[in-house]
């Protein structure tokens, strides 16, 4: 694996063609509005680029990438991969292409080094603030590229209030604004919510359980609690971000159930707990203050584990 | 009435001392952000300076203000209100300098005028971002000066989420975020939610109406709401936004009985209604998106009233 500051990976990009760009599972608005943005600047310099389907893909964030979805004839001679840290979190559709990964753009410290060529800024609030610049090095920039790097950057940063904004994020957001009207996909993804969103919110919140003097806090979305409103995937997008907004705790915990017996951990801390070290203890990985892991066992055993990584950690610190 | 230009109202503040800064009623972060910063910036020229106390600052706002309360012995000179668009909004305590604002930095194109001086930019997101640039002309910025500003301009924007964010505001924050750690208050004003508010708004989602074939919304913070849960006044800032967010809807209606008989009317609309419009028939004033009034009557009258007219903004357009 060689790393590659963002002039070289600019120039990895121009030699290439015939491009499928992977995005990770679950795909949030980072690894599609990357994606999508380095597709469509690729597509401007006049060479055939396309995503791999993601068969996970919201509506939330499927029309900035369903104009580069690639046919099922589509043969690479080069594969970039865009926001995924590890090869555990490409999509099924993507493993075959894992052992010939060409070039990576990513943001996570945890970055396991599976592609050839590793660009990796963990000071960027998101991979979009990587790829925007890589993208400054090669091509214009136009409206088309600038709404799916605003939706990557202003996704991964909470519309601009997590820790990991930088002035270098605000920077690019005044640039990428003044190609493109953002005010209505800020309205669409930070502040609408579909009524059945808002009802389990609610129930969310009535139901969550304080631990460690009220400092931690566990929500959970069970599957019944999905079946019980007939929740979409778009209406539990993010929810994790609920747990960490009740006032005295600096550790929220979610526990979603994906299916019966296996449960995807989402924690947001404050500074007195790593949440990636927490979640490595699981299996798990990401950033100090955002991470996640994917663990097998019923909602009670999971919480429990979870509960206990926390106390590692913090015990440590 | 002179309306000043950034470079005019500095030059005017410079001949200025013994200084005295006024806020608006039920302060929000605009007004005592800008206040505190141009007291700040004020002082660090060596000039006396101070801010008018108001008696409605929240626990949210308070620490912004309080280095620079004036005692009760202060005679100013020079009188200056920021973020006031109307003498109807003074506290009571304002009401004797009424007659005599030398100088009024504000951002409501509702602004009467009432001031000898104006400096007025209604497409700033914030009175902020127009302290910011007079000030960026009097002294250098500090971390005191920056926190403010930022406060002030995060918070009239809904932390770069409305549709008032512009380009400059962005740049703005990139060079206040360069002098002063804003991860921390970012949590505070636009994450952390206390356990009464989230109650609050759990009920305020149970029970709101939908109108016009569901794209007005109506929710309502009677009094009995808030002494049910005993919320003080910060648990309760901005509640305003809530029916905002429910989807399908383009006109969120929130009506707070500030004391029996009387209700605060606040309006969060899309283009389709003219908030400014609507609350201009009731006696008040704001924004295009954003806009309030304070009217007399019961819930179900002022209710009956405010659905009247947005109806009757509505067919204008």
């Amino acid at each position: 694996m060689t790393k590659m500051t963002i002039t070289e990976t600019a120039a990895l990009l121009r030699q290439m063609d015939n491009i499928l760009i992977l995005t990770h599972v679950r795909p949030d608005g980072d690894t599609i509005g990357s994606a999508a943005a380095l597709c469509r600047a690729l597509r401007d310099m006049g060479k055939t680029a396309y995503l791999l389907p993601n068969g996970e893909i919201t509506a939330t964030y499927a029309p900035y990438a369903a104009p580069y979805w690639a046919g099922e004839g589509f043969n690479p001679d080069y594969v970039v991969a865009v926001d995924i840290a590890t090869v555990g979190l490409f999509p099924g559709n993507a493993l075959p292409y894992a052992q010939r990964v060409d070039l990576c753009i990513d943001h996570h410290p945890s970055n396991t080094g599976y592609a050839r060529a590793l660009c990796l800024d963990d000071t960027s609030a998101a991979a979009a603030e990587i790829v925007y610049a890589v993208i400054r090095e090669l091509t214009p920039l136009t409206a088309d590229i600038a709404l799916p790097l605003y939706v990557g950057i202003a996704t991964d940063c909470g519309c601009f209030q997590y820790g990991n904004t930088t002035p270098r994020s605000h920077r690019i957001a005044a640039e990428l604004m003044a190609l493109v009207d953002v005010s209505e996909v800020n309205r669409q993804l930070f502040r609408v919510k579909s009524r059945v969103r808002l009802a389990m919110e609610s129930r969310m919140v009535a139901e969550m359980e304080l631990y460690d003097q009220g400092r931690v806090v566990v929500m959970q979305i069970p599957l019944a609690l999905r079946r019980e409103f007939g929740a979409t995937d778009a209406d539990i997008e993010e929810l994790s971000s609920l747990a960490a907004q009740v006032e005295g705790t600096d550790c929220g915990i979610t526990l979603r159930e994906l299916q019966p017996g296996k449960i995807k951990i989402s924690l947001r801390t404050g500074p007195r707990v790593d949440a990636c070290a927490a979640c490595a203890i699981l299996g798990g990985g990401g950033h100090r203050a955002a991470a996640g892991a994917t663990v097998e066992g019923t909602m009670e055993e999971v919480k429990a584990r979870v509960l206990s990584a926390v106390a590692e950690v913090t015990s440590r610190g």
